[in-house]
């Protein structure tokens, strides 16, 4: 595998072409187990850990999955969206770090924070709390410190305020929230970094799973302000980690 | 006219029943000038002043229906929804006291303010100035003490903050706002006392013309607030007003 | 808790400034529980009771919330949307009044009514009821004198009529349906006083959960009616007491 | 022509079977004149009028298909959706009669009624009656009384009482109205014939140009109504012209 | 009763006014038992039957209401959307006439039909016989003759055009289809009388529930052709039977 | 039936008019069976083996639809969204092909492959699969070559393209996504044959059960694509099978 | 360019590999005219003709175009959906043989028919005839032989009957209606081809600008139908060309 | 001002703490101008040039805004959604650098790029360009390096391959593209960076506005990918730039 990391490396100096990596990078990078084609390299282009999407996956799928990134040399592995009895059936093959609230776990050791800051996750309420773990342990898998501000949605103003200092000196926050996803803009007004916001689920009558927040979201006034897919807390944290860890 | 005010007191005081009242009110209560059927007693029932929705109608019907108004005693006529040219053919006929913003107007003199309190109507933007409008004028020709605070969207939180004392003494407030319709809720959280939300048609893209602003003010976390059609600001003004004239 | 209160009093005399106001605020409003942040001064702001929302959270959850709350001096509690088990969990710590039909109940003594005049909660159908209950529960719970007339859908329209007189006497009206929510517009165009419409998910078909009936109720002709998220009858409620207690 | 008119007699009464007059249909019924295929056979077998929908086509394309269907035989012909410069061009031609508020005309003369009743037509708003004069022209054009009611909101529902004779009385009644659509369950309830109900796209925001009224229609809760499309007063008053002519 | 049947004659007759009427309606008409208004004069005014809608009934409320139906003079009672275990449990008390695949049962006898013609009953597939049974036995419990043709959709034209006799001999079509909902348009441009559509929920993908076949059918070409509400068997059933009883 | 074969022929030959055809195939063609019409000729017209949509039919009523064919002489014949259960019970009675994933089975065998060319099935991603074995095995029992090349979603690049030769040899490609759907149009732009895009409901959040992908297949810049119903393997397996059996 | 012909021959045959063609194609296919990149080799990849999409280009902007294309060797150009004005300038340049209805023309001239057999163009009514002319002139210039059937909707059944040889003898279909779209199902049951549906925004009301006619295409019980985006006529004549030359 | 710089540094390093800044904060921060509140730090807090959001307001409006600004000492000021006539107003007063295609200007110069890397802006098509032009200039005005790269769509994936040495070496990357919007997620499979979609309005039919790209976008499979508003370009160069000024 090593010889790919030192290919993106090249490419990026320029040493060699992006035709002649494409190339290369089209004869190694995956193994075909049938029902799926497992990425053996991504962990040199993307990240240091390799993601499983857990949904719809039988745990027997899972571990065939791991067991061949495993066999590739990588060792650090995330799994997503596994409810306790899938983490229970990896637990007895692996050593399997699980988020319980956030249905996520993680086989390998989390690396030490290495980002520019902290990333805040904060939620409107208690109900949107596994999206938050979610997005909270994923960053951290992903070597960020990551800082907890959980039910301060905005109809509760002074609990938002009583983070003030958590929000102005974050460097990067996720803004969560179901309902009326307020949330967001009011924290992208106070900040002064990236705001990714995270429409939930959470409610019910004309939150139209979660449809209402999410527009709500994409209209935010606030500059700065950008938006995942319902309930996305994994990829929330996945970019806030890519832009905590931006290199001058 | 005087007799059906009369009548309903009796209502009230039981003195009538309302079967009779109904057989009389069906027998008297409006004309019938063909293109409209123009209520004459409405005065009686549901506050001092008629309304003329001008949408739609042109200014031969609109002084149509005016005329009959005042031919069966109706001094005061607010009619909403029409634009200068209107206002002006309007104007030669009758004196008009026009908000342009608002595109409304009243024939007759505004009452004296008789409220139990002030009631604040507050925007998101700029832009949500005309729906403001047409709300504090139609809360004014009812009689209402109205307090103006424009442009103080909650991606500025200090510029709502800056107003807490008018929020906080406030007898009833108007929360208008397009784009994520955030404001509803920030106020309602704030705020001791009713709120109406009026989500406007301002925006672009996902705001799908008010459908954002709508949806998150329905399901705003904060307790108080209730919410009425996209750019209904007459509807706001008429309903604060009730709620301002509340009698122990 | 005590200074609070005199507090807020002389912020609307305007002995305090609410910039000083806000700071004091922030320090002593709330406890964290880690998975809540537990108002612990709301009841002086606005109502008497405090209010929990049952949904999604576990009975261990809500008598963690309810402990906390009665250890600051709360001692009246509204809990919404539990069902018959999370209801009896509670009943074995505390003393419930609950409400079967409307899936809330009360910790502590429901007050005297002390309103301006008598909540009319009215329902289309017979399926609207549990929506019916949770607004009534709530007002009564906020000390309203409260008058049901269920099943006077507009489609019989000899049966609202029935209740001419508890509309036009009423001080709020709280008109709930599902369908095509048409309920709303004719007793707002009967009523004198403000009326809150609530949609329900009642119906199947085009009705789309609720949809039909909200935007039915945004959209009524008739002035003084505001409207709610779908099935939010504790909003409903709410609202109304706020209109009831209107202080002049 | 006549021999098609004979031909479907006898597959009424048994004498030819329907394969055979499938065969003898398809030979001969329409004139291919380009840009549209002339039915030449339709007043037989649907009625005694032929009718052109005017929307998208040319004042030439118009007339040139009017020539046809006379040269076929065709006298009476009802042109829907054509505004005043259309209805100028053809009146040139042919004798016209023109209904502006319906857009709506017919050449050769309107039939006697002969239907079992009335038909009543009765709109919400002023607004809606564009909509509703489509309906009544071609009602009548189809030979059938029809008597108007305008402007009957619920929202002001004294005046939909005071034609409660008209409603009672009535053979089919289309019920038009825009907004929130209550018309329909209203008359529905008061009613004992079939009732049509006919969205219309007056209102704004959430009326989402004649969805509110569409789903509210929908979903009443009154047996016998039935729903057009938004707006197409021509469709209503054809079905209820069928309906008003059933034969025992 | 009888005096009320009489009253209504005298309406039709002018010799009571409908003000006098409306107040006597209003004084007899039904009883309240709780959880639901017992019309117990509709018999009088709309149909020979009562109709109870069972959908979120349990089969003690359903009881409850058919006793004071019963106790009122009413012998023929319909109960719509219920499942076997309702339909066993009111069997007990009630011989009850039930139709599994329709969901509905008649307490009492069925009329012998009296109608003007037959009402056929269409469906494009199986699936939608459901429905198809809800209004063929309404119909068939208000009098009228019913001939069910069932899975004749128009992806097999065929097998509609081997049906070509009954469609043009139909006194009313009930058309009934999921999916794309054509069935309407064409059984609307063969039949020569009115087409009653009624979408399904039948379907996968983007049916959307109905809303395909709901959206298909408001927008039919045919003339003569009125919808219901998605799965509505029982509304077009009871249409049906109006229209097929009108009288001379 | 070979009567009805020859028939055919010789419409497409001009030896006998379709009218007369039309009025052959009205006579033969299908069976009732009560529950369902089943054809009986289709294999001539149609393709070389019969379907029956198995969803929301029981085992019983398959079983007879199968009967009812293999004694028309249908041998060959597939059965769409069966699950396991069913499956089994029809395994009892006759030799059943089953493909657990696509829930489609064949009775009869499987024709050699005929085609013009190679069919390629591909998908975005695992999840995928069940609907792309649905349309591989159509495509297979209707005599077809398939090449299958699952889990190439777009977001991995290196992935498609490593598929380039089957994409570029392809005679028909049916691309199957949900999430974006974005494969339809990297697909469309890089091959030279038609290509069937079929969303699937895979996906949670703004996907909308498919409604995301379905809009953005719909909206492919790639010239060549065209789309099917969410989920609809059996309609592309189907269709790509025409087009592959195109004869000059 | 010959070369990249020559280049993608050998692909096929194997001589060369795809990644090498692959760079190769990076390197020539493109010029970079500043506010577009024009393919310089589509011709040999896609068929004889280069298509320039009109829409929202000015006429300078498409000369520009043209006359790149030109300098590299592509002879025959396809315009789409370019106004007269457009097609009035282009023409004082180059010879553009113009489509007004279809508002689409063509530089160079159309090859002679060399396909399997007859394309039929179909529409449900007069108004659908621009997006009609699109497909037409778009497969006429692929060289097809092209076969018009318009105004021939299901709810004049007799005039699509008229057209069954058309329709059973045809190669490829393309279904083209607005409204309802029945048009697909009806011609997908009867025809023995890939039948290609195209939804047009004609219509009104509740055909909400095509979706009404998209979602009952997509839902077509017919077997053999897929669906293009909303009026796109070019597209569905640039797929029915390519089924129409699939080659043995 | 250069208090409230200081001031907001002490809060950062922990020597002023948030309560006292936000008082501070709210005496001085904006100017009362009537129509709008003008920030007068905002330069401080979230970058070195301050927005007006131009569109809905007069040219005298904005001159109004900017002179406030520059009174208040801001001399860089970017003003969006202006078109050529307000920006020919605008000039006559101040020196504005105008980008017409992005309807965007910059009174003052703009800083050289000090930020971490390359913003690369990519477009699917041409049409997408004036959006692209709106953020690249954005950007631009924010200090940063921008790339263009234009109508680099996917249906033409060796136009985006072409680019790939860019997409792999930028430090954000803008993906913007109506249609299907299948762009962001294959840009964002290649690159290693953060990826801003931004969905447009460009495409007909069931493009919905810009819908379905913003819903592809949203269900990107790519990690990585936030989403703006659709058209949101100004919005989207502003978080591109906050991330490319990312400080360790």
């Amino acid at each position: 595998m090593e010889d790919i990391k030192e290919l993106l490396e090249k490419v990026k100096n320029g040493e060699v072409s992006t035709d002649e990596a494409v190339l290369m990078l089209k004869r190694a990078p995956f193994e075909d187990i049938g029902y799926a084609k497992v990425d053996t390299h991504r962990k040199l282009r993307q990240g240091v850990a390799e993601v499983i999407y857990g949904a719809g996956k039988t745990s027997g799928q899972i571990l065939g999955i791991i067991w061949t990134m495993r066999d590739k040399g990588q060792d650090t592995i995330i799994i997503t969206r596994i409810d306790e009895d899938k983490a229970g059936a990896i637990s007895k093959e692996y050593k399997l770090d699980y988020n319980r609230d956030g249905r996520i776990g993680i086989i390998g050791k989390k690396p030490e924070p290495d980002g520019i800051g902290t990333i805040v996750v904060a939620t409107g309420g208690t109900s949107d709390i596994p999206v938050a773990e979610e997005a909270a342990f994923t960053a951290e898998t992903l070597g960020n410190e990551v800082k907890r501000i959980y039910d301060v949605g905005v109809a509760g103003l002074h609990r938002t305020l009583a983070h003030l200092d958590d929000i102005m000196s974050a460097s990067v926050i996720i803004a969560i929230a179901g309902m009326e996803g307020a949330l967001a803009s009011v924290i992208g007004g106070l900040a002064d970094c990236p705001v990714i916001a995270v429409p939930t689920s959470v409610g019910y009558g004309a939150s139209f799973n979660g449809l209402s927040a999410l527009l709500s979201m994409l209209n935010s006034c606030a500059s700065g302000v950008t938006v995942t897919n319902i309930d996305n807390g994994f990829g929330a944290g996945y970019t806030a980690s890519m832009i905590n860890h931006m290199k001058g």
